[in-house]
Order: C-alpha cells, then structure tokens, then sequence
C-alpha cells in the first residue's frame, strides 16, 4: 500500500476539511486514483457530508491501490491550520502514521496516528424538483439574518423566487430573490417547495462558501436539502441536511 | 399614520443606534416632517442623550402627522448590524410593526414589534461658560489614558488651554491642549472651569466619534458637560452628564 | 540625580518592554551614560532576561551618573500601550516619579511611582558550541508547530543542519533547515549538539521576533539556550533559558 500526493495549494485541502471538522470527529478518507473521498454522517445524524478531492487538484497523487485512511479530524485541521498558502503540502503513509510534510522556506513535517475504522456510509438517493444556483454570501447573508429571529430558517422556491425566511417572538426576516437578479445565477424549479432546516447546521456548512464564490442549493417539499461548493477539476462538496418536521 | 423613509447611508444610523444602545434599552423615536428625534435618560438617570436624524439624511422622508415610534433597542441593533455599508435602506410602519428593508444584491427585510411607551423627556435648560470644538480622537485619548489611573477623569478648561486628566494611587495622567495646537480646532472661555465625571459615562459617549471627526464639549465649573457629534444637515447626536461630586 | 530622554521610536521601547513583562513584574533598569539596561530572572527561576536599549536609540539622553529606577512592569507597559507610533517620548526622572511624556498631535503625561528594589542579578557565564542566526519567523513556526504535540521542544543542530522537533502521544513534528536554505543565515557548530525546552518559555521570548527580523540562537548539548535580538546601535534584548533535564 503506497499513497503520496503533493498539492500546491494548501488552502483547499484546509479550508474544505475545516467545514468538515465542524461535524465530525474522526475521518475515513478513501483513497483511489481519482483522488480522495470522504463521506460520513455527522455524530448526530442529521446531516451528511461528502467530500471529493480530486486527483487534479494535485501536482502529483500516486496510490497503487483503493485505500482507506482514517484521522482524528482535531489532528488534521490542527496540522492544516500551520500551512502558509505559499507552501506546497505532501500527504504520505509512512510506517502506519499519515506524514504531512510542508516544503516552502523551511521544511516541516508532522506525523499523525492511523486509525483503525472504515467508511461504511451509503450515499442517499435523493431527488430534487428545485436546483438554486446562487452567490454563497447570499445564502450565509440568509443564514445570518435569520438567527437574528429563531434558530429556523424556511427555504422556499417556486419558478420565479428564491425565499430564505424566519420568524420568532413577533421578529420576522426574510430575504427574497428574483429571477434575474444578478446573484441569482440559475433557479430550476418544476414545482412550488418549502422545508425548514435548523440553522445551526447551515452555519457549519457555510463556512465552505470562502472555497467557492457560488454554491448549487437542491430543495424539495419538507425534504432534505443538499448544498454543493465545487471547485472546477479540484474539489467537491456537498452537504445533505433533513428537515425539521413541524409546521411553521 | 403613516411613516416611510429611505437612507443611502445605512452606516449613520447605525453607529449613532450603537452610541444610544449602550445606555438605553428602549426607545422612543418621535417622527416629525424634520426627521426623526429620541431623547432619553440613562436608566441610572445620570446621563442624558440626544439624537436628530434630519430629514435631511435620507433619499426620501414621508410622514403624515407626528408620531412616536418605540422599539427595544437590543432589536434595532441586531437587525441594523446586518446592514452592509452600500445597501439601501427604508424604514417603514406597517401592520404596527416597524418594516426595515435592506436594498442591495437582494431584497433583504426585518420585522420588529412596537412597544407601548411614550416619550416624556424634557431637555434639559443648561448654560456653559467653556465650549471646546476638537479633534474626537483626542477626547477618546484622554479618556483611554486616564482609564490606566483612575475610574474618574477630571476636565479643566481657561482661557488658554483645555485639560483632561486623571489621580490614583501614586499615578497620575495628563493630557493637555492648547489654543493654537491643530487639534485644538476652538476654545472658548468666559471663565476657569473643572469637573470631574465618571469614565465608564465617557467610555460610551465616545463611541460616536467614528460618526465625526469633530467633536463639541461643553464645559462648566463643577457643573454637567454636554458633549455633541454633528454631520452636516444629517445628524446631532448629544450627550449631557452630571458631574461627580466630590472633592478630588 | 538627573535623567531625561527623548525617543523617537516608542515602538521599540513598549515592544521590547512588553517582551520583558511575561516574564517579571518588577522591572530596576539600570541607567548609565551608554543606556538604560535591565537584567533578571523570571519569578520561577527559569529564565533570565537581559536587555539593553543603547542611547544610541535616543535623540537625546541626558545622565548625570550612574542611577536605577525600579517600576512595576505592568504600570510601564499599560502607559506604553497608549503611545501612538508617531509620537516622540521622553523619559524622566521627577518628584521620586518616572514621568513619561507622549509628543504628538497633543502633550500626553503619565506618572509612575518608583519602587524600592535594587538590581542584583549577575550575568552568567555561559559558553555555546553552536551559533545559529535566523530569520526569527522560522523559530516561531518551529514552537508553534511543536505545540500540536507536546510541551516541549527539541533543538538539536550539527555542522549542516538545525532541527525543532517534538514528540508526543503518537504524534510528532520537525521543522528542518539546512546550510544553504535562505532563512538560515548563519550555521556554527563546533559539535552536534541537543537540548530540550520547555515551550511555554520559548513562546514568551519569541514575542521579541517584532523587533527584529533576524535572530541569534546559542545551543548546547544538555545545556542552556541563549536567543538574541538585536536592532543595530538601539537594542540587544536577549533571553537565557535552562535546558529540561529528562530523556525523550
């Protein structure tokens, strides 16, 4: 079993396994020649993560065969959080341990434990009539205001608006955008569709929005939303989160 | 009833909110054709604030008849926080809520409830025999200076020369200006005067420095002080405090 | 007993001062013709600092002989705090107080009582093997890499190389530069050489790495450590610290 990739941004790596970080406590990494994966359910399961690192995102990515690493996720984005964005970073396994070496004035290197667990997460079929191609800080703005009023928010689409609202204690938000208008990318929609989702999720998930400036948000009636960051040929990122099932 | 109104510049309003929030915790606004007025007592009734919005201060001004508007400050706050300095923003009573609407990439809004409270404050009937017209930075200097000393600064004017400074414990702090200094912008002085204040008071005056460059004390002899920000045809935002009494 | 100086660069005294004030909380600087000079142990004996700011790094400086003055740190680096980079300062003896004075856009004072101590610690007498100049950045990522895994660093150096390391709970980290990297400026070694330090310590000192870009590292084998600092004709500010005695 040999694994050894050299990425030259730092940053990519950092930033998606840090909005990772915040929902999980160890990761299964797989690793195959189209890069690395990662798919697990939060410790609560009410969401899920996956995560795709491409093989393209580094300089270099050699692995013999499919294989599983797993690292306490507090070791990693500890080790992360060191790298400067001008060094180039190297991931090896060596002697059972994960080698994270950083090469940019000086060289530096950690080593961190092996664990023994494997990635046994399916990934839900899941089909959605409304796909929302927006700016991220749109929905973070969303996010945002509406914490001001509860710990809800309610996502709506029809054909022609996107809605992120919430309501609390005589407080309202809401913040609507239309087709056409330019943060609005996209907005597919063959019906009229509304859940709630708790908030405090979508903040965890958010934070990926500094990978991407747009994100792809997949709703359906009172059923679960997905939420993709992409970074084209490097990086993948997906959020899955349930509803919360009440009325408003 | 009723009130709309719509400002460019979301940033007043919501530094000259921040200044008022730190010593009220509802308000009572009332709206006039001239703009919108709030003066209050601190609760610890030690301090009084002042605030005009002109008409002036904003792209459009539409009230029918005078009337009060009131709403926890804490409300105000948290939704103003939100803005970003390039939105628009309208101000709006409707279904006896106050309608704040943020105009920007997206149409972003926020409902908060009115309270049931009057406002009864009468000014206060006071006459200075010092006024100063300085730079605010050195007003938050001497106040952060003598903070190291002492809870208590004690503010000295004559003809020549304006002084802020502080005793305590075998360490003292002293700031001085004087007529001619390019800080010093104007001094005027019918007589010698000195009082002593409370910092924690000052601490929360002179947050509303950053709304003006320019600040106007006023002075007297163990007599309240009254410190005002002024932006041209837009804002007064005043603060008035009693002197403690005591012997240094 | 007169002393009066005049410093153009109160960055250089409040950065060096507040290095120093990790470690003690009385200060008795000794002042002399050649400059104001401080040395001491830290409160656990541990460490010794020693800093020397020339009067070469004064516009003026007037003793009339040898003097000490004693201060409790913490009154001198709150006053240095409130000092703006642009300001001048002078340093004073006056009324059993040291009076320091802030000229800038206004006259800015503080007193602040003298304590009664005197200064009686000798330098040691120490001898190094190896001699290490440095960018200070990279000891700074060298101790902050180490704490991921431990609280205690390894420095270990040879005729070609200087390495930091740490172990710890299955965990490691090395930072490794060589003769002829950019960052390592200058590599004497008379032997191989390790030691291990206690982290804590050498988190404080590296503090001083704003002062200079450019550090001196004196190593042993088992044996002290000696960091040096110097800004050339102004400050030589340097840091001793006792090796931890225990197998890795």
């Amino acid at each position: 079993m040999k694994f050894k990739a050299v990425i030259d941004q730092p940053d990519l790596l950092r930033d998606s396994i840090n909005a990772v970080s915040t929902l999980i406590n160890e990761a299964v990494f797989k690793v195959t020649k189209s890069g690395i994966e990662l798919r697990a359910m939060d410790s609560a399961n009410v969401s899920m993560v996956e995560m795709r690192l491409l093989a393209s995102a580094f300089r270099s990515f050699d692995v013999d065969k499919e294989t599983e690493i797993a690292v306490n996720i507090g070791d990693l984005t500890s080790v992360l959080k060191r790298a400067k964005s001008t060094d180039s970073l190297t991931l090896e396994l060596k002697d059972n341990q994960l080698h994270i070496e950083f090469s940019g004035e000086t060289k530096r290197s950690f080593n961190i434990p092996l664990l023994d667990l494997k990635q046994e997460q399916k990934a839900p079929s899941l089909e959605f009539p409304v796909m929302i191609k927006i700016k991220s800080e749109i929905i973070e703005d969303g996010i945002n205001d509406a914490e001001i009023v509860s710990d809800a928010i309610i996502l709506e689409a029809d054909t022609s608006a996107f809605t992120m609202r919430a309501e609390g204690d005589n407080r309202k938000t809401e913040l609507k955008i239309e087709k056409g208008d330019e943060a609005l990318i996209e907005l597919k929609a063959s019906s009229k569709v509304k859940s709630i989702f708790p908030l405090d999720y979508l903040k965890k998930f958010i934070k990926a929005g500094k990978l991407s400036p747009e994100a792809n948000l997949h709703l359906g009636n009172e059923y679960p939303m997905k939420l993709d960051f992409k970074v084209l040929d490097k990086l993948q990122l997906s959020f899955i989160l349930a509803p919360r099932i009440e009325s408003e």
